[in-house]
């Protein structure tokens, strides 16, 4: 029977800690960690975790500020928001919900975010020294970085063991698995060209799924033991929030095992208010 | 029986078209490449890897510089001269020498050439590029890329083909991975701390070893038909140079396979000069 990694427990207590560390930098530092979200639109599910977010930086004492700006905004009008937080030195992490209209180029946008208040840590600069496991100090994406807490927290060990991770995403696959290989792991990268799935996933210790379909794994293709985190937020017929993996059939196998809901999507926000903190503290103390 | 891989032809052909190329930008945008090559103090093997760069550089018609400061140069002063040659609009690529001595770091120096100018790719912007498989132009580390020159030569395709990576370095390991991956193989990344290499490589289509290690894979580690590229530059106990693998037992059951020497390493340098000329022509037409 599987321990059952327990996002919403280890969400709360990562909040908690963030919002002492917030009182003590404004204590001793008389700084506020200050994020901005700036939203495009009014995509109804873009602006549910936007309030979301919005809500739980509120709560730890985040100084928290959304930026509204309408579909038809042009790229440059947003690049000039994006250069006038940049300069705000009240502001340490900066954030541009996704999806952003057409008339934007993403990539430009994820660019123009300064390194060091890329609290999503998305800008191609802190991804190549996560790749390089630099030992500076720099933001790494939310959902991989929160899979790592749940690791430590649970003391699963990643050093000389197998991991798979399914996906290859840039914000999920691809730090996911420089975070692994950075602790020693031996990391196989999988995608939907991948023949056979079950030939690397039969011997993995660990296994990170991200694919966005449903039963990406079964029983039958994990080990004894194996620990499985399910990244996957899909809709079943049913219409009930699932993961990518069967999570009822693999429970009397694997030895961990992340649920959806209430696994990697609280840790993703509690991470991200974390790492807002962070930014702020690296600003104080820059090594880098 | 395999097919050897010819990398001393091959370098020679890709110095043909770098040449070719070199006269077309003189005759047709009235610019020659420029690379600088930094080396500080007087380590014989490294004195010889430069004057070979610059031979090479020279005999293809690009300005070929090599700047040579004493052993005792401070970091400042050794970034003082990068930052003299990134502000000269006639040298497109910087390289600085490995290794350097301890006064200076290593990291502070691949950060400061531009990354508009780095021809080694090893500059974090860069590796962030690779890693997310960016659509824009930019260098990458010449050794990596050279092997993918040889694949492309001789038609080896690694979309939906298993890789497995044997070495983690920041030079070979990390953007060789990245590169296959990009190519849409599925792509393990093994280390020293790997248990078991044997149970990845015996069913790889394509492995690339770089290691360090005489022996790392005999005939029974690899299936028949596998394509095996050896980095490895060792000495063996004759004190010849020698690859990472068992050339002679490897031969009969594998498909391609490169010899050493006449392999990887010649692919290398002609590489770098390619990346040269690359980087001037970027220049004229930058994109990103």
């Amino acid at each position: 029977m599987a321990t059952v990694i327990d996002g919403r427990a280890l969400a709360k207590k990562l909040n908690q800690q963030t919002s002492e560390r917030v009182q003590k930098m404004q204590e001793n530092d008389g700084i506020t960690p200050g994020l901005v979200v700036i939203i495009v639109g009014d995509d109804p599910a873009s602006q549910r975790y936007v309030r979301n977010k919005h809500r739980t930086a509120q709560r730890l004492g985040i100084n928290s500020i959304v930026k509204q700006l309408p579909e038809s905004v042009s790229e440059k009008e947003l690049l000039k928001w994006v250069d006038q937080y940049n300069n705000d030195p009240t502001i340490h992490g900066i954030l541009v919900q996704d999806p952003l209209p057409d008339q934007i180029n993403e990539k430009d946008v994820t660019r123009a975010i300064l390194p060091e208040k890329d609290v999503d840590g998305f800008h191609p600069v802190n991804v190549g020294k996560l790749f390089l496991n630099d030992s500076t100090k720099y933001p790494v994406s939310c959902t991989p970085k929160g899979i790592m807490t749940m690791f430590s927290e649970y003391h699963i060990e990643l050093k000389g063991k197998n991991a798979v991770m399914l996906g290859r995403s840039a914000i999920v696959g691809k730090p996911m698995a420089a975070l692994m290989l950075n602790q020693g792991a031996s990391v196989s990268i999988l995608h939907r060209l991948t023949k056979d799935i079950t030939e690397y996933t039969k011997d993995a210790d660990i296994i990170v799924s991200a694919t966005g379909q449903l039963h990406t794994l079964t029983k039958n293709d994990v080990k004894v033991g194996a620990t499985v985190i399910d990244v996957g937020q899909n809709l079943n017929e049913e219409g009930h929030l699932v993961g990518d993996v069967d999570y009822d059939d693999l429970f009397d196998k694997v030895a961990y095992i992340t649920p959806v809901p209430g696994g990697v999507g609280p840790m993703t926000i509690a991470t991200l208010m974390q790492q807002s903190v962070d930014l702020a503290e690296w600003s104080i103390h820059r090594d880098n």
